[in-house]
């Protein structure tokens, strides 16, 4: 399949590396693409762009709008507060009809750590964005863990733990589902519902961003015990 | 021990008969004892007081101050829209020096179901009670889970699960923990830090209602997986 992933961050990185090493033809998309190559500092849990694609050539670079095109499922990889922005620039004729995984947080790091969210509670980033591209069919997932859990939930407690699906498409979310099974090993996948929904995902992750600093440790995540 | 529970609900009830049948001796609170009485209707999860009483003749009831001052330790169990005004009667001076065991949500339900939080992200309940009551330690507890889980978490999964608490004063946070393990079977206790800590313990909720109604069951629980 062809992937657009957006973003090239730590999690952008770790998605794209994931699902290229399973044989699919990914695609990141950046805002400019010769200032990504020319960056030689990386963010949290990523490696220096130009680094990490010498490491993984498979995968391509190329403009947000480039990646969305691109890919059969696109992925929105990057910082929550710039995912909008970064949708504007892939543009909705490239994200028409397609899924698109939402895997971002609507963290505001303003006031220091731990950051608090800049939308919540009547309202999610998850909304927002499938507002702005009603063609797309969102679907919020992943966004409740470390990076490394997204792709390898077996690397914790043999994946005995859950990973949530919001999204308005049933199909999508079923199709979104299977990818997170298939692909990346979930062995649960709980659906909250509709895209209104994002927000209790969304939610979620001051509990967690606590539970981290309380355990020490970024391999955690939620089971829901029944 | 002496405890007031604060509020005659359903989590009033409930917990008021669970650490009454331990042999404590427990005063509910109430803002009028003789409109409570008079009562014939009850909330979700709860009988009607006077029939209730009746068949826990053991626990007294009184008005908020009395039973305030009665306890040795006080559990805030009135809803959350009410939890303010009822500490108010409840009196500062009552609550002096006092454990004060908060499992009350910030639930607003003016919007429907599900309800959304009319205190979240960069404020709490918690954090509104304490800073209205400094005198007293206040505790967030409990209030991730239904009322049955809370005082019988060994009814699911055998207990495999978990209860967080929130609050400035480790003594207090210890001794709560050792009443969750000894009076109630908790497994195990998670300290997510101090009572801002209780953001991340309210903002959870929403993620519980929308699995609630996607699992179709309130006999759940959130286990953090390491």
């Amino acid at each position: 399949m062809r992937v657009g992933v957006l973003g090239t961050g730590g999690v952008g990185q770790t998605l794209a590396g994931k699902i290229a090493s399973l044989g699919h033809e990914v695609m990141m998309g950046t805002r400019d693409t010769k200032a990504a190559l020319a960056r030689n500092e990386a963010g949290y849990g990523a490696m220096v762009l130009a680094d990490w694609l010498a490491e993984n050539p498979e995968v391509k670079l190329g403009p947000f709008a480039d990646s969305a095109a691109h890919g059969e499922i696109v992925v929105n990889a990057t910082a929550g507060a710039a995912s909008l922005a970064a949708l504007e620039l892939a543009g909705a004729e490239n994200l028409e009809g397609k899924i698109l995984i939402d895997v971002s947080n609507p963290l505001d790091f303003s006031q220091g750590f731990p950051p608090s969210l800049f939308v919540s509670n009547t309202d999610s980033l998850g909304e927002q964005i499938q507002r702005a591209f009603p063609g797309a069919k969102v679907v919020k997932t992943l966004n409740t863990m470390n990076m490394e859990l997204m792709v390898y939930p077996t690397s914790l407690a043999g994946g005995d733990h859950h990973v949530f699906v919001s999204g308005n498409d049933a199909g999508a979310k079923a199709e979104v589902t299977r990818i997170l099974k298939e692909w990346f090993g979930w062995r649960e996948v709980i659906d909250l519902g509709d895209i209104t929904s994002s927000r209790g995902a969304e939610m979620s992750v001051p509990l967690w961003l606590r539970l981290v600093g309380s355990l020490g440790t970024f391999m955690i995540n939620f089971k829901i015990v029944r």
